[in-house]
């Protein structure tokens, strides 16, 4: 059983923010910022492939819910809402989870270099999602 | 009119993936890699927290076949689904945007510094978050 599984099961004991019959909200242990949260189905979902529509939709409902409980209530300016799929992407635990991170002006938490594309590269990568 | 509505009305043009009526998903012009896509709504929101419930679900159900998409026809490794909500999360378009991410093995696009909590500071947040 993986380690999401087992504290949707209460095994292992999580500070709980949240729970309905389909999903569960809990504080990350090793947070990017105080209130960082993890929103998962209680069903087993690897990632956002395997997941179906019918339990997708509550689970980024209470996403938008949370998101916007921690806004108001830890007073933050905003916030990133992250969905790793595949330990490529950085996905540690094969259950699927949305990250809710509390953002503050100039954190610098979540950045990336912009990179631009060649004449003709995005016409090609169009073609390729598009036929 | 935001930029974002004025790609929607074709007054921009953009390198599109997928339309139908209430969503759009287009190559972002500034990738953090090679087929980073933007997913939005066409009514415009300004971010995750005006969003209806009845336009989220379509919204992410997008994402979700969007991620596939470039995962399997881009032969990606895995992608990050990135949504900022606030200036101070980096949103620099007031349109609602789910970012999907093409992801590689050791590309290190999101990555964050791990805090841990104080004894007492966890209780203290769920307390924040749920009473």
């Amino acid at each position: 059983m993986c380690i999401f599984c087992r504290i949707i099961s209460g095994e292992i004991p999580c500070q709980k923010i949240y729970e309905d019959d389909k999903v569960l909200a809990f504080l990350d242990i090793k947070p990017a910022s105080v209130g960082h949260t993890l929103v998962i189905t209680k069903k087993h979902y690897a990632d956002l492939g395997e997941i179906s529509e019918e339990d997708l939709s509550p689970l980024i409902v209470v996403v938008k819910k949370i998101g916007e409980l921690i806004k108001t209530k830890l007073g933050m300016a905003g916030y990133s809402v992250l969905n790793n799929n595949g330990t490529a992407a950085g996905q540690t635990v094969a259950h699927i989870h949305f990250h809710i991170i509390p953002r503050t002006n100039g954190d610098g938490l979540i950045t990336w270099s912009q990179r631009s594309y060649d004449p003709g590269e995005e016409e090609e990568i169009v073609k390729k999602l598009t036929s």
